[in-house]
């Protein structure tokens, strides 16, 4: 950490800085500039109330210079995180599909989904139980009845699920979920992440909206110090001014993201995108930029679909992704 | 609503969108073009599922003409919105000013700021018990602990208090707060939303850092939809790409939404800047596009804070600032 | 200016940074840190190439710790600058009131224009004669006969002129022109910023629709450093995710840029918003906020203008505001 | 186009609107509905002055419902567009590599760069001569003098050459250049446009910071309308929150574009993130999403390169990459 003084600071402001750092247990050295002077912090600056020394006499400006994530961060944990999931992994040499529809709409539906999904090879069955909808007025999801049909789903096609869950209070309606899903508006649902971090469950954590990655690991960072590493992170654009994509899949997320930490990375093109047309671009992409897998929302019906049809595949254009997939997942040396 | 049908479309498929729209109660009128035909649909709209309609064959676009949100449309509710609190009242005709820290550290902390603020003539103390942080290392708030310490600012000094929640497993611990503030992070928590529609009290419900208007009052008609009509809308500042300040506050929003709904807007220019140094202009320029209040931090130490020091105003720069907002309110006609 | 070396950076490597910044004349301090060591530059360091520095080996990062702008910071140049125009002046204790038509269309329409603006009290006369347009098959303005027209309506009402220039091929034309205009999209046109700079004429610099406050005033050095200090600045809203209105005016800006830089500072509440009814509470908020003046469209008939008629303001719509305007300025101490 | 109606508009009002489209030869379908009335209008809507239109008595909103780019339209243009460059393509079929320094520097340097990166398997050889820099205290290229050795680079490798320019008035200088490249900031300077439209010669139109790929194909149809059909267009990365890259690579552009366009689509991922370990990923990236080729930085000598170091590649880097893109160019059936 870099503590950038005034022009002009007097020796008592500066001896007072020092005094606060010393007395986190820090050291410090100093610089001494011709127009600017410069403390550097020694040590776990975690300790340090950033805040706080910013308001101190005498400093104008604080800079970090290592990054706020710990357990998630890959300097300390240099091999890639393997999640069990199901029969399978998440991570490291495979290539993750889960697909499904955008809600769980009835016991026909999803498990006519689930065979056909699997069938073309998914790897996990996704669809929405409890729903974010941004009107009231929508369609909210079929809640614990939606949970216990993808159970159903489950116990026929043997594909592992993953679904949404919007508030603790309902975390027992979970219990036999296989990979539970922070959606993007809940990103930054400290609450509800702490939570998280008591479960041993996988978590699919989404980047919000207009995120950072820092804040997206960060996000991570409150399930993992609470204990539960199985976290997965999930691309799913970011808001831009662009309208002829619903957001902006930031794709050179993956790539970077892999460097910062040790967690698997996964994408979700149709929520990116909002058009089923740009799905299978967008898959190719990530298989060949390393991605560790994609959630793609397949629906048999998508015209009478309830939510988001416009962004779901049909069965047989996800079966037809998937051959596609299977050459080009080997092409990378990975496996399904 | 309109309905753009994709060139060529055929007979069948626009009979069938016509159907869908009939089955759902509502009338049609056909405009054939050159090149594209059209389908106004006329009539109560929140009926139709748009997302399935776009699916349907022949559609390519589908857009909305009027506003998506009602109980708190201006235009099915013309009267400005009055909201009592305490003694007075938040809305036409009043500047509320809602002061106190960032974060109630201690007893002594928050009643000594809490008689300064009313002495100086804030109308609301504000102090944060509960507190949304990016880091899981950082301060997380006294919590209960923290409202008990604010109740007890407000027995001494009369003030109304307005602190926020992050969850509504809490909501017990509110049952004396005056007002109840959902911050932008929570914006989109729609369970939250949801439980404080059947709440009573007030609600200071905060833009989200990347929201647009049409979202705030979206997550405003969660509210009103549960019956509860008491909501305060807060601009906070949003994020672009402007680095000098920690956000941008959106000022033409006031006026604008002042158009949009009869609920009061109030601004809050410390954590749309973090810069102490621009509360006061900030201030200024919302008296005198018509905004219902401000919401400022005031810390008794700035320089030993626990959060946000650097955003925060001394006891003293905050009776400065009041006796500038006095003579603004009276020149606007408005009063405290 | 700050290095921050890698961890387990080479005693070579280090030597070697150190050569470089030696070589180009400054010095250094070392800080020698638990896990980061990171060296101080100490001296002039806009002589320093830090995309080479960048890239040396043992570099992790560098971070600036002054300002890149020079001549128009305020720390150099502490006093506000005045800036002559016709016979009154733009800066600090005037308050400048720009108006006129987006685009010059007709002489008739202009010296019309012209005439009523001046009668409600506007102290500068603005209009388009080169237009910058999205489209090619949309109006481009009537170009050097518009300049003409602007120039025929100044000699009538004695109104100085403001209009823009796109390029530096047709600065012949603007030889009479009082104030040349710089517009958003062109504020990284860094070949006419620098022709500008060897003009002496006033020169209104816009801000780019996703630049920040650093950046307008980079391109304000452009024309400084060749010369002419005769800048103002104009905050004209900028690019965000909100849909209500166009852009979205920074009104922080006016009062940070204030800190930042010694020159003078003006809104434009019409292309901010894109909407005729917004002008008058952002004028509100300019003024009381201390903006040095606003650019307001006038039309005398909106309905019927070549560009931008829904953001323009009647001639008796300005009327009215200019009497507001008035008791404004006077309540803030200054003068129109 | 849809024009909306306010509710309660007057049958006057609707006459006078019906006669201006009227008047522009246009027909109109009128669409009553409960609360509001819809005009359709039908024909060749750029005829229309669509300013003008919205500021009648009784127009609430006016929708356009076909696309504003005519010539770079794929309706009108269905099959790919093929651009002639030395002696081979860009576009369909074709996957085209250009690399180089960011500047050029010396005649050594660029000579030894281009022998390197045609000896790896490039088919263009980059370097900036005119460069557009935020401070005018930085480097801005060789200018005429940095063409003349790009020149001297073409004729010993017998690459063509691609380079920027900033400004109409030293077109005279790229007589000989194979592509002119117009960059980001200039993308909306439409004087500059226009004079490229008179030109042959290809044109390498790389996206503003922040402008929609409409914007984009708008630019571009200002040279398709002079006459220049020989566009390329760059997705460079858009201006995000995001940190950690400078700027975002939008890689659905390339798929969304290839819908909307016929034009070929190339990406510069040196640009987009600011980081040469992320070029590699993105370059993959592109070529499985289809895009016709990438502009990629090379310096002989990144440590020393006099501007973007950190983002270049070193020439072994560039040949190991050159493998790889071979490798990936023949899987998905096409030729570099």
């Amino acid at each position: 950490m870099i503590i950038i003084l005034k022009e002009g600071v007097s020796a008592n402001a500066v001896d007072n800085i020092l005094g606060k750092i010393k007395d986190a247990g820090l050291n410090t050295h100093m610089s001494v500039g011709a127009s600017k002077h410069i403390i550097g912090v020694i040590g776990d600056t975690t300790k340090i109330n950033v805040g706080q020394l910013m308001t101190q006499e005498g400093v104008e400006d604080i800079r970090r210079v290592s990054e706020p994530f710990k357990t998630v961060n890959r300097k300390f944990h240099p091999n890639d995180t393997h999640i069990a999931v199901g029969n399978g992994f998440i991570g490291e040499g495979f290539f993750s599909v889960m697909a499904g529809p955008c809600s769980v709409e009835s016991e026909e539906q999803i498990i006519e989904i689930a065979k056909s999904v699997k069938a073309s090879g998914a790897t996990c069955l996704r669809g929405g139980a409890y729903k974010p909808r941004t009107s009231p007025y929508a369609f909210q999801g079929l809640k614990s009845e939606g949970i216990r049909l993808l159970l159903e789903a489950k116990k026929i096609t043997g594909l592992p699920i993953v679904t949404e869950i919007m508030s603790a209070s309902v975390l027992d309606d979970f219990a036999d979920v296989d990979i539970i899903q922070v959606g993007a508006r809940n990103m930054q649902n400290f609450d509800l992440l702490s939570e998280l971090g008591h479960s041993k469950k996988p978590i699919l954590l989404k980047r919000g909206l207009s995120s950072t990655m820092e804040e997206l690991l960060m996000s991570a960072e409150y399930i993992a110090s609470g204990g539960n590493e199985n976290i997965i992170l999930c691309e799913r654009g970011i808001r831009t001014f662009e309208n002829y994509t619903r957001n902006t899949l930031d794709i050179s997320a993956v790539a970077m993201l892999k460097r910062l930490t040790h967690l698997p990375i996964i994408i979700d093109p149709s929520h990116a995108t909002g058009k089923s047309y740009l799905v299978s671009p967008l898959v190719k992409s990530a298989i060949s930029i390393g991605a560790d897998g994609v959630i793609v929302e397949v629906h048999n019906n998508p015209p009478m679909a309830l939510c988001d049809g416009a962004q779901s595949l049909t069965p047989s254009e996800f079966d037809e992704l998937m051959k596609d997939v299977k050459r080009r997942v080997e092409f990378e040396g990975k496996k399904l």
